[in-house]
């Protein structure tokens, strides 16, 4: 059994060292590999193969999978940045701001083809691997309107939130364990409990991410805290406030959300959120989702300490203090 | 043997008729469904049944084929509006123009997605299909970054031209062709030899289309003639006249390169594509192209009686006289 940051170093070597990019066009392959040099955890493609040693050790159908994953994620990280207007991903210019919004648009797409690309290489289980990916990647686009329409929305429920972060986020950590799984040779309730343990483990990551952005410690967070706060984010904390506000607190959240960003409408939302008790909530939700994930990691069967990896990878995402 | 019109019907109630989306979220699909409305002449994917119905009686691994191509062609329509900063698609306004950024480029990636969705379905010969497919996707990309770099650039060759427009163009239509014949069983031979009967088809008819935006009657054209002059687009015409002229034209040539539009600029351009024999160049190399795909054809081992649909079709698409 390999530890995260073994399986890290290995896939740095398999993959991004080797890109399976061509030279030209330079325009199209150059901001490519400049995105996927910025890094990243790569805890998708570590997921995938940690998922696969669980039942045999990684085959290179494991790690074709997991530089699928990672092509994959990346090309929405791309088009994403794009339709947020980011100026940075990993503390540099996102790349449509690097080289421009046609390079951000054919840049995306081709590294999805290339996803399915690397895919297409897998020998073991391909069309139920095929099947899965497919249906993960027009989650991922669900995920992604669904969040943009939330922009605009006043009526977003918790149980649409909950989908919404489930589509964008989890269901990509679920089916890279699964796919890892498939190509270890798990069969159907192993690899199907793997896939709820991501999704769980996903919701869970994002609900804390949720948490921690309003009441982490600026100094651990590495950045200002209150960012969603500040730009009047739909999260868990929000959503949940306005839930359990009374008439008198629910005038309260209003009036904030129609003030311009400032330390003082942070301070006073943190305050509500404590008042309508939805950060207590919202750390119950991150405990209740993980709970569930383990549950499901610890039904999968084989040996605990082949688990083991996977077990600290997990407690390492949704343990964090900062 | 079913005709092209037969063909384009029994796709549209097929395909278009019964697209794969679900109704939510809304904005999501509703502009993918905007899109694929629109129309089309659905060469491609009649191509690709054709093809097969050379060998067997289509079954649904050539709908599916058909379909995953289809979608894909209509996903670089849309991503290439946005490059190309198009307001109008087939006389109606492209998907970002009426829908916005955000959606052009949210419903072009479902909408490759699909593609390779209905792809997955398809049973024989599926890993050399996904590779074919792939590869030409690629390709796809890769041709719409050339042409994008044209732009930009004074030292375009004719080779380069050609081999633009083949990966931006062409491949696609040979893609169509081959994997529709594999999905009939079609041998390696036979399924080249398709292959380089779209390829060569895809650039006598690109480069048919050069001259006849430059050349053809307004009237027979459906729009205002010299478009690509107008817009200083690096055509066959205009490459070929510059390769062909001497100092005095090449500097009319340039000159006239730096005027803004007008019906004067095309009407001296032309004079200066006889004058350097740049229109005779470009109508022999549409015919050259053409012979080399009926050639191609004509070696495919089948009986000619069950080859005439698509012979009609390439004899279509390249004797048009608008």
């Amino acid at each position: 059994m390999q530890s995260f940051s073994g399986l890290v170093e290995q896939f740095e070597s398999r993959f991004t060292h080797t890109l399976p990019f061509p030279s030209q066009p330079a325009n199209l392959y150059e901001p490519c590999r400049y995105l996927l040099g910025l890094g990243g955890k790569r805890i998708r493609p570590v997921l995938c193969v940690m998922a696969a040693e669980l039942f045999d050790a990684p085959t290179d159908d494991a790690w074709h999978a997991a530089a699928a994953i990672e092509l994959f994620h990346n090309f929405t990280l791309i088009h994403d940045d794009i339709m947020d207007k980011a100026p940075l991903r990993r503390g540099q210019p996102t790349l449509h701001h690097k080289y421009g919004l046609t390079a951000g648009i054919l840049c995306g797409d081709v590294m999805c083809i290339y996803a399915y690309e690397q895919l297409a290489q897998v020998k073991r289980s391909l069309p139920q691997i095929m099947q899965l990916f497919n249906k993960t990647a027009i989650e991922v686009c669900e995920g992604q309107q669904m969040d943009m329409d939330f922009e605009t929305r006043s009526d977003v429920s918790i149980e649409e939130y909950i989908t919404m972060i489930t589509l964008k986020t989890s269901v990509l950590l679920a089916c890279s364990l699964k796919i890892g799984a498939l190509t270890g040779g798990a069969l159907g309730d192993n690899a199907r409990r793997l896939y709820e343990f991501g999704r769980n483990m996903g919701i869970a990551f994002q609900l804390q991410d949720d948490y921690l952005d309003a009441f982490a410690d600026a100094a651990k967070l590495g950045k200002q805290n209150g960012g969603d706060i500040r730009a009047n984010k739909k999260t868990y904390l929000l959503l949940k406030a306005q839930e359990n506000a009374n008439a008198a607190q629910r005038e309260q959240i209003n009036n904030l959300l129609a003030q311009d960003a400032s330390d003082e409408k942070v301070r006073q939302m943190l305050e509500l959120y404590r008042a309508t008790g939805a950060d207590a909530a919202c750390r119950q939700a991150v405990a209740g989702y993980s709970d569930l994930a383990f549950t499901h990691l610890n039904e999968v069967a084989i040996p605990s300490s082949r688990k083991q990896p996977l077990l600290e990878l997990a407690q390492y995402l949704l343990v964090r203090d900062k």
